[in-house]
């Protein structure tokens, strides 16, 4: 299945198959130099399959984990196409997760100011929501995607069939995201979720959310309104975030934490069955104030007030703009009462 | 006056006018927090000026020259956002020459994806030709702008008043560029540089050549083309430029010499009489073969063609494409005929 992402300048193809590793020589232009960035934590076999199907390809292989998403790392990728004689007309490919898209999006976006990227993203996570819509960057400081660039890749390949190397538990971090999506515009995927049988229906997950995101980009490619919805759960989840070497949650866990405040309680009643039937977490470890002033001291450039995205009803949302001690009172409320 | 820009997503004005630099506060958008980056080459007082008119501003003043074009610095400047709690409404501003101009541009480029950004440019180069377009970027391993972005600046601010503390040949050196945009696009302002008195007229001499600019610029925003002309005289000028430490050649003189072997001999004997009415070099310093072999080694990646501009009548061009052999022997049967 192609699903067109249609964008002003940079439209592109999202491929949706399964397969489409074993045949991604015909689905992507790897008839000229080409770099694979992947990293250790994903299965080697996937790097190999698509470099055996370029004419003249150089992998490189980062550590996995936010850790590779620095300056030293990104540099590192610079001079190797600068070393390999990578000119405007050769390309980047992605074998991995958000922080491989993010990492190789980011050198393919800088290097001759830009140079084709292709993603083939391995991870659900990736697949149904950080592969897509061309916001690439590494961190900076322990600050997250500071630092990094709109650059839409030329077409992303998805093939579930490599889900099948991963771990539960990484699979419900990634359905994190879907169901966020679902709760903000997707009533029917959110029923989906509730049905229960998710991985017997992953392709059509993987098919809705991308839609979701398909349709958000479109409208709002460079994230000036729209695209924020997809932050719904991100506040206080990156505040419980910045504790994740204590607790050892991954970015959904938090994201799906991060949610659970921000709707009304009908809503949070089916939300938490979901959330539970998919093992992900529904209680903050630990204590919340730190997590609050971790958040509080994200915002505080940007003055007093905080937007958060809230959802009224499953499918809808609201933008509210509110002062950041009263969002911090809901969220005490919410979660402790 | 102003001259304004035209871009599908990213117009905006040039403002030319003498004095501006006086009342930027009225001409930018200053009521904001602010990063001002200015080199120890640029006469303090005009970073001086441009923050005394913002509420709330930072100056960083990097060491002069294109050795402040690497990634420690572009990685300093990022932190000095960062730190400086800076948001996406906050913006930078380039007061300098090119180096200036690129660096912070790639800073504002990168910062949580693209922040404003305002070039000031206070020399001729910077002036008539590097402030517009949008190119920014640092160098790597000596390889010149290879790690950057298409980053429009919001506004830029032409004030010829400032260029009254530069030394002569560096006005020259930006005369150089002014030369070649005049050969290939405006015979007219050719005919000015014949005339003589072109230090009497530089607030022309500038006006037409960010005319020229500007539409090849409008035309070719992404350089896929057209805007390659603005490259007439860097291919054999980059290859002389590589010796710049041994004879201590400027960036506009090295593209001075480039120009004299890539036109008609008639366009010639009129070239090298305006270059020695500007004390721009008309002969190269040294050994010719050492900088044909760095420019073949520069396009090696490309294959073994290269393209160039030839100017066959002024305010005329034609793009040649050539094996770089052949390139080589015409460069040096006109360079040493």
């Amino acid at each position: 299945m192609i699903i067109h992402l249609d964008l002003p300048q940079n439209g592109y193809d999202i491929i949706l198959e399964r397969g489409a590793l074993g045949h991604a020589g015909e689905l992507l232009d790897l008839d000229r130099r080409v770099l694979i960035v992947t990293d250790d934590g994903v299965p080697e076999q996937y790097a190999r399959a698509v470099a055996a199907q370029c004419k003249a390809c150089k992998v490189v292989t980062v550590p996995t984990g936010e850790g590779s998403k620095t300056f030293p790392v990104f540099e590192m990728l610079c001079r190797t196409l600068l070393e390999g004689g990578f000119t405007r007309t050769d390309c980047v490919v992605a074998v991995g997760g958000g922080v491989v898209g993010d990492l190789a999006g980011f050198a393919a976006a800088a290097f001759m100011r830009g140079i084709d990227f292709y993603n083939i993203p391995t991870t659900v996570l990736s697949q149904v929501d950080s592969s897509i819509g061309g916001k690439v960057a590494i961190n900076l400081d322990h600050v997250k995607n500071i630092i990094g660039a709109f650059h839409q890749p030329k077409r992303v390949l998805i093939d579930p069939e490599v889900l099948k190397t991963l771990p539960a538990r990484q699979i419900s971090n990634g359905l994190a995201e879907a169901v966020k999506m679902s709760l903000t515009s997707d009533a029917e995927l959110f029923a989906l979720f509730e049905s229960g049988d998710v991985m017997q229906k992953l392709d059509t997950v993987i098919e809705r959310s991308l839609r979701i995101k398909k349709s958000v980009v479109e409208q709002d490619e460079k994230e000036t309104g729209l695209r924020r919805i997809l932050n719904y759960g991100h506040t206080l989840g990156h505040g419980v975030e910045a504790f994740a070497h204590e607790h050892g949650l991954y970015h959904g866990e938090c994201v799906a934490l991060g949610m659970i405040p921000m709707c009304a309680s009908d809503v949070r009643a089916r939300l938490l069955k979901v959330l539970d039937s998919l093992h992900l977490p529904t209680a903050i470890p630990g204590d919340i104030e730190p997590m609050l002033a971790a958040v509080a001291h994200d915002k505080k450039c940007a003055g007093s007030d905080v937007s958060v995205i809230y959802v009224p009803a499953i499918g809808h949302f609201e933008i509210k703009k509110l002062p950041l001690s009263e969002w911090q009172n809901d969220i005490r409320s919410a979660m402790q009462g």
